[in-house]
């Protein structure tokens, strides 16, 4: 059997590491990436040493970003904190055009089967920051899954001890449904039907 | 409309560039980089480099290599050279395990409506070395597509001249089909009822 280059096959076997690429795909990519000018793969390259080196997160809602504050948090917004379990999520509602207000990403939901506690995530951060700012509504936008459901219960309970009014994403998406993957119709109806808790 | 942090944005534009990437799998892409650990994106920037730093063409075959002569021109094999577009058509030959000979790429096809003439590809090349070495078959396998019909037709020509032995891989492949993506068993059946000219 006819083994590639060493380097090829590296660049394959790495390339096989990526979601949703397989071995054929990392083939394919490999020898397009061989007849690419030299420039094209040196800025590739350069782009994800730049992803790591670059990219922090806010140190007021912790969303991904490269200047902190993040560019949402020094714009005038109205002032209520979206609860996002990630920046996928958070990208999601913003494109979704139905919230002018703040975000708070969590990076996870707690579970405990994965050795994920409360302590893991971004909740001390919130439950601080909501004593700290003008805050006059926390919506909690964790996913409909039994983790982000576990999640958004935790933290509501804590915020009702605090006393600001607290609210849920309304259940206009599907059970078991991931916020990242929602159209922007689902998601408008979703944000409009919010409930108090 | 939200925009991502620019080394995010950087990424996924360069990622779009991508064969069979759009700009749903390139940001699904870069959001798994970005949570990826450091060293592994380095692995793969890494990997990016040497592709184009350690990877040249072999000086008999014309192969990619990252030795040279190239391993298959240090093995002994038989005295036989087939001529292939590019370095995935040799692959897909070797694979099929009915081939036993040398090789020879050519890089590109005879194509006058892109500027590519006989002079662009290793024609000249394959003529000087079936002079130097004791070759007693050329056998063509570019394409059967019109480029690659046309090429064999040019290098049949100056091959005749010489007087060396010239098949041509069989009609078993589909009409206007890649090599590159045939099955082994059509490949082996097609090297095998290869035909005098």
């Amino acid at each position: 059997m006819l083994k590639y280059p060493e380097p090829i096959a590296k660049l394959i076997e790495e390339l096989k590491k990526l979601p949703g690429i397989g071995e054929k795909s990392a083939s394919r990519l490999a020898f397009y990436l061989l007849r690419a000018p030299e420039e094209s793969i040196r800025e590739l390259a350069r782009s994800l040493i730049d992803l790591k080196e670059k990219i922090t997160l806010c140190n007021v809602c912790f969303n991904i970003t490269d200047i902190t504050p993040c560019y949402i948090c020094r714009e005038e917004r109205e002032e209520i904190i979206c609860v996002v379990e990630d920046p996928l999520d958070l990208i999601a509602i913003e494109r979704s055009g139905a919230y002018k207000g703040r975000y708070h990403v969590l990076h996870g939901v707690i579970n405990p089967i994965d050795g994920i506690g409360p302590e893991s995530i971004k909740i001390k951060e919130l439950i601080e920051r909501v004593k700290r700012e003008a805050v006059r509504e926390v919506l909690i936008a964790t996913n409909f899954t039994v983790e982000g459901e576990a999640t958004a219960v935790y933290i509501i309970d804590l915020l009702k001890n605090i006393g600001v009014k607290v609210t849920r994403i309304a259940q206009g998406l599907p059970a078991g449904s991931d916020i990242e993957y929602a159209d922007r119709y689902t998601l408008s109806r979703a944000l409009q039907g919010r409930r108090e808790l």
